[in-house]
């Protein structure tokens, strides 16, 4: 499966949590990250290339920081263009969202400061992916990126690499299963990398944890 | 009170419903109609101008067609502008959607062919006026504009230049006291026009109408 990261963000580089999610799948080949404020600096979309990159993905990710509730303008400039010619072909995809907010993620929610879910103030893109027959994904919210600590950031890098290249689970038992295959690829990547021995020695011990949960798995199942 | 009606509309020339809406209100000095797209045609909005025709008005109303379950990415666009320089300057205002959808309304609902009501989909909207401290008005909806009877367009130019002018009620005293102040602007606004007997009896029934409503309203008080 590739996924295709369609970024819309005025100022990529000066932003540190876009560069913290860039790096954390820049070496992984089934990420294409798309950054459309690059890519149109005249803000001019050109329908028949992404309508092109969409169709040599799976996965359709919107990352993009949250302006007023919402994308920022460049993203619903690609959707006016792009989609109005997307009857057909979108079928059958995964789509999903990474928003990065400012704000602390107790505001969004009935009674908090903004008094709404991201969950509903993202219902046009769920009309979307129903209007396409996309299946969607959660959301993938970060909030205040700035504050995380080290320890927060690498659940984070995990966590956002799953989102894009993992299924639609949060079982514990996929997670598991994704992660052996991640470090199996790893392992491949470099054989002259100095960590082999501690890839080797990672890989062995997740894929023990796996069988530990796989044969739980089953035992409940006995119970059902 | 004065109102601004920013419109974002690709092609206001050949939409139908858009120079109807123009037409229904053409004549009413307290409404600004303010078409984003020919003032700015390169999509560079200027945010001092916006900002200074937004402190003018005490309503402000987004006009737009439904695109994507949304704005038209250039209201985006003056979203992202202007809002961002907004903090303390629309406190009070009222703030309302008038969204013109080319599906029936029959669609936008809980098990509809679009499972989604507008009421949902304009949740970021709503979290605008509530971020600013803007009274949010019910949105005004207008459903498939092509397939409405020539009786049905009637009513429309007198509900849509209600909601731009009228007190923020559905009431109907409010309204028939809102069409008597308009009836007599009418009169006032032509000493020599044709039609001054017409307007004139129009006047008085509609005033006898609404006494008639005050007594009502009076008595159904007395039972509380």
């Amino acid at each position: 499966m590739k996924t295709l990261v369609i970024i819309s963000h005025p100022d990529l580089v000066n932003s540190s949590s876009q560069r913290f999610l860039r790096d954390s799948v820049a070496h992984d080949e089934s990420v294409t990250l798309h950054h459309l404020d690059s890519c149109y600096p005249d803000g001019k979309i050109d329908a028949a290339k992404e309508l092109a990159l969409l169709k040599e993905h799976q996965r359709i990710i919107f990352q993009f920081p949250l302006y007023w509730y919402s994308s920022p303008a460049l993203l619903k400039e690609w959707q006016d263009v792009v989609l109005s010619q997307g009857e057909g072909k979108l079928q059958g995809k995964e789509f999903g969202l990474v928003i990065t907010i400012g704000v602390a993620e107790t505001a969004y929610r009935v009674g908090g400061k903004e008094g709404q879910t991201i969950d509903r103030l993202t219902a046009p893109y769920q009309s979307v992916a129903r209007y396409f027959g996309m299946n969607y994904l959660p959301n993938f919210c970060i909030y205040q990126f700035a504050y995380l600590t080290e320890e927060e950031q690498l659940t984070l890098v995990t966590d956002y690499h799953y989102y894009l290249t993992g299924p639609n689970s949060s079982a514990l038992k996929d997670r598991t299963k994704w992660l052996l295959g991640e470090l199996e690829k790893a392992r491949a990547r470099d054989l002259a990398d100095p960590n082999q021995e501690t890839l080797t020695y990672a890989q062995s011990h997740v894929l023990e944890s796996y069988e530990e949960i796989a044969e739980l798995d089953q035992t409940l199942a006995e119970f059902d």
